[in-house]
């Protein structure tokens, strides 16, 4: 719905810039939820944002800017000066400046952290320094605490202070002058309460808490199994350092289920999504592991290689017997072709199925998907002609000087293996587009049943390559 | 934390039950959250959960039994009396219990509803109905509505009375007397306003909210990216038929992961935890697909039979050049090994990382988790046996018969598949598990590395035993 809605907006947004309309910037801002502004911007240039935001007064273009995707963030904030940065991020909640806080050169931390407020400054410095996968990382320091003795009438009093503060105020943390834990009230009890009862009463006092250097994927676990809006997240003495909210565990658990997925499908993880990555990262990510399951894979041949001439009669060369030619090399390599067309295939349905499985449907189903579908088969043959044309030198030079095949031989596996690795890519990225806009679930086709589809066309290239060449 | 705990706790639980002590059985259910309490019931026999939590007063034994996985409920009430099963349906929340009745046979459904109150029986009815992937299938008709013309000292007093039926009073939706949805106001607004100010002048009028036909995925993707509390449902006539709450949402997601995960993996998605389900379950999930991909691997063999055929001078059969007999059989059937110790080795540590990915890691460390992994592992050679043995005499009448290449070189494929098989699923359940007892994450090692791996050990093992029975 939104995401038809936001192309059908784009044009009028881009016209306002054009002709500085003041009055339609500053509504456009206003009108639309934040998440919906934040989602058209992404559409347009940092300077056209820029020009747009500066007619959104402070409170509501953080907001907005808090929804723009981190790496947009800092693309923004590149070329911003010193003076609006600095009041940009003592806007944004403690955990969202964090995070684009350490993606950030270290030179621009340093030299925009004087112009931060003390406190916010030593939060900030507190938070950077949490190990990337703790529940440090993910929390904000922004909760709604009270103390046990007062009243619900004082409690609703002073929470009202706090609400602008506060990431939530739906759970409220009770603790001492110590700061430690001691219990919690949510906003439903207080409300239901009497006026005049006291904290100390009404509080659970079993609060259930994790500490801050534990594991980020545990934290969010928990919080889902106890329903949680938020996690309390205390230090070693028990003292509420802050709380991991909803929102962001929600965050994590996509994250997590992409990097997985990647994993199973042999790419190391990225850090952001797929189609906002750059095509050397993506080479990296991708060719690390066709390299090193193509080294296998060439083992593989090897342990055959060995088997062939230790039983041969005579000891015969692989590829030497007049009627074996073509079969004996197709048989010594066939493992390793198939392994780069099935891997290169899990990659990009991999790939493919998760940038859709985090994408609404209804981008498919109102076009605005076409352009990018194009855009993104182009880069995936891009990516598959680098990545099948490293391989393919690779088993040249293996084959040619340690298996000793000769040119022709070696010239045959590699231009097979070229071909099947951009024949496995184009099947990996087909038939999950094709499937979505059938309306059908990609991820349906499995990996598996990918590559043992390439995997008979594997066979059937190599046959006609050696019989052409040879 | 709360695992380890929980393993701590069984055995005096245990002993309250067997000695029937209501004083320790009815602590026991109030000192604790109710889902830990319900985490330790889930190691209990139906008849002791019931014995313990009859001395838990309704309200607070619906909650408990809330927090028990679905899967556990049903066998729970299997052989519950009707009147304490109404008793307990009528207390749960409308989502629950909906879950629970569809996974009860439709004659104990009739004879149920009967006993339950006229509006909530109409309630189950309707939500029922709904397409089991529809956003109408994981929301929650207890929500808190108000209309747009009271004040806010009004709006609160109501409220206090609403608390009780509805999953969340944190976002109350403003609502006409046709019960169309006009405006969303929060209970943070609410309690930061003056008392006597409307609610129509403090809303929010153009609310997000989707369609009870929408697919559910997009529903909690678009839950996650405005980081609601919960997402307004809403019919043709955009009038309000529910909510999606945050706690749903993230179920969903970590469902529709699972899901996707074991797709990639070849695996047919489970409908429970993978430790929940029965063998026979597994076997079919995973014997269909393997079975499919069997099938495909025997194609490609044929395909390289067919070229062998036409290039080979006076058409020799393969296997059949004196030279040739080891390697022209293995080098025919070489893909279907690797196809299926890797297929079989995939799925295993798709589950098994699956697996781990939903656990918290403490169970790892605290100990607790060996007894179930050694079963775990016990298990899986038993699938293992029963998969390997089924494709063994596939591919035994397969080649026999359709490849016509003898009884002993198709005993030999037969013979090597059933072993990779078994290779394949131990290295796919090994190596998650010990990289988890090492406390690194069961993710690094990706499945395509996994098949890298075995198709290495199929090639020795197909030579060894085509060496040693030919």
């Amino acid at each position: 719905m939104t995401d038809a809605y936001s192309s059908l907006i784009l044009p009028d947004v881009r016209l306002m810039v054009a002709e500085g309309d003041r009055h339609g910037m500053s509504e456009f801002c206003k009108v639309l939820h934040p998440a919906v502004v934040a989602n058209i911007l992404e559409e347009l240039e940092p300077h056209e944002v820029w020009a747009i935001l500066d007619h959104a007064e402070l409170r509501l273009r953080v907001e907005i800017f808090e929804y723009i995707a981190l790496r947009r963030q800092s693309e923004m904030v590149e070329k911003l000066d010193k003076r609006r940065l600095s009041e940009l991020l003592e806007g944004m909640s403690a955990d969202d400046r964090v995070d684009l806080l350490s993606r950030m050169p270290y030179d621009r931390v340093e030299d925009l952290l004087p112009l931060i407020a003390q406190a916010e400054r030593n939060d900030i410095r507190r938070l950077l320094s949490y190990d990337e996968h703790s529940a440090g990382s993910i929390m904000t320091t922004e909760y709604a605490s009270l103390p046990a003795r007062i009243t619900v009438s004082e409690a609703l009093h002073q929470l009202r202070q706090q609400a602008p503060d506060s990431e939530t105020i739906y759970y409220i943390y009770i603790v001492n002058s110590a700061r430690r834990l001691e219990g919690l009230i949510s906003l439903r009890e207080l409300i239901l309460a009497k006026p005049d009862a006291k904290l100390s009463e009404l509080m659970q006092r079993d609060v259930i808490r994790m500490r801050v250097d534990e594991d980020r994927e545990d934290v969010v676990q928990e919080l889902a199994r106890y329903n949680f809006i938020a996690m309390p997240i205390v230090d070693n003495n028990d003292c509420l350092v802050g709380i991991v909210t909803h929102d962001d565990a929600m965050d994590v658990v996509q994250e997590e289920a992409t990097e997985d997925a990647y994993r199973q499908g042999g790419v190391e993880p990225l850090r952001d999504d797929y189609e906002d990555t750059p095509l050397p990262v993506i080479l990296w990510k991708r060719g690390i592991w066709l390299l090193l399951l193509s080294i296998v894979a060439l083992m593989t041949a090897g342990v055959a290689h060995h088997y062939e001439q230790a039983t041969k009669p005579g000891g015969a060369r692989a590829g030497e017997a007049p009627e074996g030619l073509t079969s004996a090399l197709i048989f010594l390599f066939i493992p390793l072709v198939m392994a780069s067309g099935g891997n290169a295939g899990s990659q990009s349905s991999t790939l493919f199925i998760r940038m859709f499985a985090l994408q609404p449907t209804d981008a498919a189903v109102a076009g605005t998907g076409f352009r990018v579908d194009r855009e993104l088969v182009l880069r995936e043959l891009a990516v598959a002609a680098c990545l099948g044309g490293a391989l393919a030198l690779l088993d040249f030079a293996v084959i040619q000087f340690w298996f000793n095949l000769g040119m022709d031989r070696s010239f045959v596996v590699s231009l097979t293996v070229f071909l099947i690795v951009i024949l496995g890519t184009t099947a990996g990225t087909i038939l999950p587009i094709l499937l979505r806009r059938a309306g059908m679930d990609p991820a349906i086709m499995s990996n598996p049943l990918i590559a043992a589809i390439v995997d008979i066309l594997g066979v059937v290239i190599f046959y006609e390559v050696a019989l052409f060449l040879l």
